[in-house]
């Protein structure tokens, strides 16, 4: 396989897939980038065309882990070098990358996914072979996904240690707007608001460091995710926005925020007794094996160990 | 000292003043906190009349550590049985406390005090002698408060191992309602938020975990703090409302959230790098000595080491 881009995600994507005993090539922009992971013993290049002719060799796994706002010179690239290679992703919005991969003529080779991991840090330094162990990754199963792609990238995702969590791109960007775009946002809103009051720094504890932990993320980053899910982090936060509205008006006019409060706190009670199934009965490639899919993983189904593919039982 | 409540932060301080080699009764209203305090071999009742003239006796520091819409009750009867015994408590606002201190007629013995130390859980059983250790503990420097009871309650504050920092109420209290009451409106608001969105629980991370862990502290503890810090909380919650409606106005016509994320990183960074020199040079009782400790305290000072008392220097 080849990772494109050796930052946080994309750098532990190659630590974690060489541990499991991959064959994997990081591509990486910038020089410190790509000589870091050199020096820690990976192959890795700072030459796009080298990386993408020798996945096209192999017709390797190509792992797309830039930025967002580089995602559609460097599919252009792939479609002129590496056109045949299965095609997946590690960027935190979905209908994004999918809308780009479709113009890039790219779609029937690509599956989308998602790492629902990550720390304040950034850059190859950062990267850890252990970050995705028990964590979320999403994998796209729009109706366009080929089931011997899906296959694929199931694997690399249960090698790095993640359980797959199947889901649309549209839910999968509604839910990321809702549990880690708006967090973001409302850490910044903290901070920024605590900052301007004397004596706020001086006492901050506890609720003001957790509340405030992803505000510590480059901005860059966080612009990125926002402003490239704006479609469903626009309505996902008018809702939060209603709900303080409305905590604020019967703060003023009653002294309680007893609705707010108690809804909250109900909805991180469920959160805490969330259970997660693990989806066993689904095979990939069977007769509307994307929909059931879906419907797993909103009910909180995850993939621990690998589906069945139709035609190849074991 | 004499510890009236005795839940998560009473049942610190008791633990606590207790390990530094102090006497001290407990109290708590309920059989079930009093008898785990004595069945850690604390001294407790739930006799609040008893509690009362064992502090009268020895003119112990009482120290109240009630919820807020319990205080008045408790203040009569200790201006009835223990009024001249020094007084402090350890509840969230300082402003009401005050108010309601004064009422009583107890403002000549009374220093307020804050801990800013705390976990989602409660009572007495959730309780550390360790919770304070490094945490900063304010105590009021407001115009009546008397130098030798600011001493007891300083050296009561340093034996729990916490840092002291001195503050008015009122900016104690604008404070606090930026850097704890707003994180706790705001854990609720993205906890709900979410809540409302099919697939969001199954990838809730990091992000989500961090925004949404004090949504978890018990409802009627959440309200009781904000709700008695409505005056300070609602030109705080106002201004975070505001930086959020910008943001939200910049994405819809811009495509860009870039002004709220840079200053919201740019807080966080002054946050993270925020110096806490220790005040050493302020002797309590000397002219101005409480316009100082508040300026001191204001500019990220803290006492680290009991400061003398004029007329008893050492």
């Amino acid at each position: 396989m080849c990772v494109l881009g050796l930052g946080l995600i994309g750098g532990s994507v190659l630590r974690a897939a060489v541990g499991a005993g991959r064959e994997a090539l990081g591509y990486n922009r910038s020089v410190e980038g790509a000589q870091g992971a050199r020096f820690d013993g990976f192959s890795a290049t700072t030459d796009l065309t080298e990386a993408l002719e020798w996945a096209a060799e192999r017709e390797a796994l190509i792992v797309l882990a830039v930025p967002m706002p580089a995602v559609s010179q460097l599919l252009s690239h792939i479609k002129d070098v590496a056109g045949d290679c299965p095609l997946t992703d590690v960027i935190s919005v979905k209908r994004a990358v999918l809308d780009a991969v479709r113009k890039a003529g790219l779609l029937d080779r690509y599956v989308g996914g998602h790492p629902m991991a990550g720390t304040a840090h950034s850059g190859w330094s950062a990267g850890d072979a252990r970050l995705f162990a028990g964590a979320p990754w999403v994998l796209t199963v729009d109706e366009h996904v080929d089931a011997r792609v899906w296959e694929q990238v199931m694997h690399l995702a249960l090698d790095c240690q993640a359980v797959v969590v199947p889901a649309t791109s549209d839910e999968h960007d509604a839910a990321a707007a809702s549990i880690s775009h708006l967090p973001h946002l409302l850490a910044e809103a903290l901070a920024e608001t605590a900052g301007e009051v004397p004596l706020a720094f001086a006492l901050a504890a506890g609720s003001f460091r957790d509340g405030t932990r992803v505000a510590a993320t480059a901005p860059d980053l966080v612009r990125a995710m926002c402003e490239a899910n704006a479609e469903q982090l626009l309505p996902t936060l008018d809702r939060a926005l209603e709900l303080l509205n409305q905590a604020r008006a019967s703060l003023a006019d009653r002294g309680s925020v007893a609705e707010l409060v108690e809804a909250g706190h109900a909805a991180r009670a469920r959160y805490d007794s969330f259970s997660r199934p693990q989806i066993v009965t689904i095979a990939i490639g069977e007769e509307d094996w994307r929909a059931e899919l879906a419907a797993a993983g909103r009910a909180g189904g995850v993939i621990r160990s690998a589906l069945p593919v139709l035609g190849s039982r074991r």
